[in-house]
């Protein structure tokens, strides 16, 4: 007679439903015995350009490296992102990705009895983090599917010790401003955290959207969460960082594993934020490809959520599983997003101009056949 | 006025001491204005051959694919560690080193008012991860430097939900045989669960020490925890991983992060899992580096823990950390253990023949010097 180790597990874990991620090329290309080269992915609001030649130059020059530990203290990279960012070396945090930095929050300030506070439609790690810790996750109620950063504040209790905002939000690239951010973070309580998630923000910098850097000094209790996953284009290294207070940074650092970013992250990232120009073609492209999709759309006479994310999610004012179910058929890969309550949308990520112009081929021919 | 964060994290965050590695190469040459090249370290049991070029072509073949997300299930990495392990995909947990493996089983299953039971001198991420989720850590007194098994047997109490146990051990190489383990397992209360830290376990096969992996059909309750960082020579890029019964390792795999091993980390594991001769090669450089430093040090008068692990522990009689000082100023990095307990040892990690006759060397002069 073997133990009931789910039960046994500690409340939250025993709840705790993980995250879907986009399916996989390869895993499709098994499911339906199609040649991986002709999938188009457009489910992970990955990068379309490739690799940055820069970061690859220095993931070369890092593998003679490969048998020894990466640097604990992450010195090169932080000092750049110091420099970058404005901000002492005591105040950045590295994460395994910016997940791992969302992660590191719940379990320094989060526990059973506690409760975060973020929004509906929103990413689906602040529930999750949330939850495996045992806290209370507290869904607010969306406004034209952005944050109601009015209601947010209405919901934060003598138990909310965490705010997830994200601008923009991931999946529904809905935005706001710096009035809307000043207004918030002014009105929440100093002993509340803020994690401003700025994932996408390299999208749209110098545009409607507030920099979370320059709210850092005169709020001590906000955490801003980026990445280099997105623009930077490093999603399989998995590297991501919090800018904070020292203090609050302090904290995140005693929780997180000592060797949680790998080396060839470390190289990469920093070769990265040296790679303007690549940052500036990532939105150039994205730019372009948006406009293509929303074209596209138009055309097909749908609407969608318009975005400021390297991805936009659009609305077939049906049951979108069958539809999806088909884009696979056809080797397209976009996200279904279900699990957060939006049935009838699909989240495409900005492709390359060839791969968006396939995926609106394809969905034309779909919806052409009812 | 700004909040004390610190007071405002969870309990057992606040107590948290974070790990302290080895000092990195270029840490030092910074700090001692030193050429990096010329520095020996032997600090972190790191794998003293340089990469497997079976490695290296994995992840060269990969690179081209680093704007994308790994494969969240490991799917490929898997099914080789499920094959060559004799265990289904189902019993397998990959984790961002095993650190990340020790971590998620501290989140499942510890909580304030739980315990976890280890020995005195074992690996400094048990008590950590333990006290990170405000959770008891109960250090056993060791026996001769190593576990002593009846002892951890008889502290396990009602609260006891888990019992991290090492072989070899780490920092001090010590190890227990098949019987010691058999009649360990047969003991433990069947809902408490067995961590068998197997870290080293490539250095040591064959030999006196058993293979947890034969005791996973009789023991539901025993988790095998395996890393890619040592033998392999990875430690770079962090993946390490569990071998439990599914429901065991279900549980894991909803407190791990979705991406937490990297799509490098995940094919150049693949690689090195089939580099036969990088592995049996570890094992005689290693094997032959431990004969030289035991030579070394019983020339120089001294006594050490013998040890199964790429690594020795040699005793000073006296304070080590003046000798740690002077080693680093020649450029010689070893590894204080003074926060084991251990202040009158210095735990060295087995190199190449030219990094260990250095490193006895300006042992010998510092030593001569008084």
């Amino acid at each position: 007679m073997s133990c009931d180790f789910l039960a046994r597990a500690v409340p939250g874990v025993q709840k705790l439903s993980p995250y879907v991620p986009g399916k996989p090329v390869d895993e499709l290309a098994r499911e339906l015995n199609l040649d991986p080269a002709g999938i188009v992915k457009l489910a992970s609001n990955e990068n379309p350009l490739g690799p940055s030649p820069k970061a690859l130059e220095a993931i070369r020059a890092e593998l003679a490296e490969l048998t020894r530990y990466p640097d604990g203290n992450g010195f090169e990279l932080k000092q750049k992102l110091a420099a970058r960012c404005g901000v002492s070396v005591a105040q950045v945090t590295l994460g395994n990705g910016s997940n791992d930095i969302l992660d590191l929050v719940a379990r320094a300030w989060l526990a059973p009895g506690l409760n975060a506070v973020f929004s509906q439609y929103a990413f689906a790690v602040y529930p999750i983090a949330t939850q495996a810790v045992g806290a209370q996750g507290k869904a607010v109620p969306a406004k034209a599917h952005g944050h109601d950063l009015e209601a947010m504040l209405a919901a934060i209790d003598g138990n909310t010790r965490v705010v997830f905002i994200a601008n923009p939000n991931n999946p529904t690239g809905t935005w706001f401003g710096p009035d809307a951010l000043e207004s918030f973070l002014a009105r929440v309580p100093q002993d509340v955290l803020v994690v401003l998630d700025e994932a996408y923000i390299e999208y749209a910098e110098g545009d409607e959207l507030p920099d979370g850097l320059d709210y850092l000094v005169r709020y001590p209790n906000l955490i801003v969460s980026r990445t280099f996953s997105k623009a930077y284009g490093l999603a399989s290294l998995r590297v991501g960082y919090a800018l904070s207070s020292p203090q609050v940074a302090d904290v995140l650092n005693r929780v997180r594993q000592p060797f949680n970013v790998n080396s060839l992250a470390l190289s990469a990232a920093c070769a990265a934020l040296d790679d303007a120009d690549y940052l500036a073609e990532s939105r150039r492209v994205n730019d372009a490809g948006m406009a293509q999709l929303e074209a596209g759309f138009a055309e097909l006479g749908l609407n969608w959520i318009p975005s400021k994310g390297n991805f936009i999610a659009v609305d077939f004012a049906r049951d979108a599983a069958p539809i999806n179910r088909a884009l696979l058929q056809e080797g397209v890969i976009v996200r279904p997003v279900g699990g957060y309550g939006m049935p009838t949308f699909l989240r495409v990520s900005i492709g390359t101009r060839a791969e968006n112009a396939r995926f609106l081929d394809v969905l034309g021919q779909v919806l052409a056949r009812g």
